[in-house]
């Protein structure tokens, strides 16, 4: 295809596939939120997940960043915690004081006891969210669905919410591998299940998010977390599906991921992106990232200089989205990721 | 000095000179605390910060677990926030949320307002709780003493507590560079009155803990935090005193933190020791770590074996102090603890 008239959503499946593209491809992780003054104007007197299980709210919610900044995807507004709920366990979100989950699952025979999950018939509205929102996003700009990756969702289910340490799930990689590897690969089976759900309602692609990766050694994320998120993305990708894989981790986990063959890897903002593409461009895998969610708080002359650095780490490379390296803020001014947006499409391929 | 009759205090002091020893020492981050039975005993009926200020009760906290380990370095039982306190901040430890600081410092006006901060006045009870420790510990086993870093310290005092993503100092970095460096070089001046007060009450050695300087990128931790850093590791260094700097980051911040040049640094468990000493053997710098705390609740033989694999990556290089790569988790088991310590001692030098 010529990249002289790509449409935002060629653009954006190309640079996954590490094909030419006119200019990197731009959204931002959690970029429908709170720092969006119409995004909190639909929140006003409703909960969170009254917005994620509408698929009118949830559509009108995924298009709002696409619409004010002119992004080139738009990613479902959902919740990593719905394949939980999808194993009937409750999930809520007390005020100020992240998510909350019950029962927990700890022990062998917990894990065991579990229903087996229905995602289809629980997350159908996921699936109405992502047919409604491609009706009225038009075949012009990607779409991405995610899911929470089985070792994030066990930390929360094991944990019963947000924990400073996850000393339970942590210790249970040494106290209970075999009961924790049972659990991811449960886990695994509904992620899969769920990822193929929304490619079938209309996604491009889907990324899986390992938010708490990070705080394993190396070793202990190979042994014990690899091979069930290998899993996922290998029958994902042999159904043809475009596969971004994002750990948060200062780089101790980079090549970890990149052995997980996705499509393309999230670069954590503290990981330097030549060193990140030269790492993952010979393995044939792109990456997406990654600018520190800080710096949307610095002035447009900053933001400029570093969307530069980012691409001149990329060094003329094909396989780069571009994006942050963790999620928006939901104290993030406007101007900042205007002014991120306005640099990345200022760049040329 | 023979290696053959090395006291505790002389096997440590030894080792963070990075001078042969007849096995290296041991100690663990956090050693006083909940995972003991007979911490739990004192702290019945008392809060945190009633321990923390009384002096017989602080030496004896610090005393528990070097009674019961048979460890080479006790770490006096205090707190990061005491500075704070002593710049008039009130620092209070709400059941299950975590220190609340207030008033909060945010702005420039708030920073100039702050009073000069009395330490030796405020926290005479630090330097009461070192000598009454000293006196009960002999002379045959090593005193550490510690403090919060300025940029650990200015995390709470900006957020006024525990954070997420710590977004309020994070975006500072961009939006009040001038205004973050101001405070952190405030809190230099303090932290090394307090360090010296610590040091002339008897303790041998010093810890720096910065925990959320992994959140930083390393170009910003060198630009914005390693300046007070450096200063507070030259001023202590050139006074003779022997400072451990602890940063927790998974490896992208180990150069800069070696750069600060301390006589030893902490490292996180999830950097491969062999890589940690590879980069601060060349700059005549020890290592102190890094067994992950969640190993604690491994079988003996997993922690034995693990602890050799350290030890190996040591590789017969002098400047070792055994630790964790983080501190001791509540639910900590004593067996672990227990296999680990005897698990050093069973090693050579």
């Amino acid at each position: 295809m010529s990249t002289n008239e790509m449409s935002a959503r060629e653009r954006m499946i190309a640079a996954l596939r590490g094909e030419p593209t006119d200019r990197p491809p731009v959204w931002l992780m959690r970029q429908a939120g709170r720092h969006l003054p119409e995004y909190r104007a639909v929140r006003a007197g409703r909960t969170f997940m009254e917005v994620v299980r509408n698929p009118d709210l949830a559509a009108e919610v995924t298009l709002q960043p696409v619409t004010r900044y002119g992004l080139d995807a738009a990613i479902l507004f959902s919740d990593i915690l719905t394949i939980p709920e999808a194993m009937g366990i409750d999930v809520t979100f007390p005020k100020g004081i992240g998510p909350r989950l019950n029962p927990t699952v700890r022990t062998a025979e917990e894990v065991a006891a579990l229903p087996p999950g229905d995602v289809r018939g629980t997350l159908d509205y996921v699936a109405g969210a992502v047919r409604e929102t491609r009706r009225r996003l038009g075949e012009d700009t990607a779409l991405l669905g995610f899911s929470g990756a089985p070792w994030t969702l066990a930390c929360y289910m094991i944990e019963g919410g947000s924990s400073k340490s996850y000393s339970l799930i942590r210790s249970m990689v040494y106290r209970e591998p075999e009961t924790l590897r049972s659990l991811l690969d449960r886990l695994a089976d509904l992620v899969i299940d769920y990822l193929r759900m929304q490619v079938e309602a209309g996604v491009d692609a889907v990324q899986l998010f390992d938010t708490w990766a990070g705080e394993l050694r190396r070793e202990d994320y190979e042994r014990i977390v690899l091979p069930s998120t290998k899993r996922i993305i290998k029958t994902l990708r042999d159904d043809g599906i475009n596969v971004v894989l994002f750990a948060k981790h200062p780089g101790h986990l980079l090549e970890s991921c990149i052995s997980a063959q996705p499509t393309a890897i999230g670069v954590d903002w503290r990981v330097g992106m030549s060193h990140a593409v030269d790492r993952a461009a010979p393995h044939g895998i792109s990456v997406q990232g990654n600018l520190d969610p800080a710096e949307l708080f610095a002035s447009p002359e900053w933001i400029t200089r570093r969307v530069q650095e980012i691409h001149a780490g990329v060094g003329g490379r094909t396989g780069h989205v571009f994006n942050l390296g963790h999620g928006v803020w939901p104290s993030t001014p406007i101007s900042g990721v205007e002014a991120f947006v306005a640099a990345v499409k200022g760049l040329a391929g």
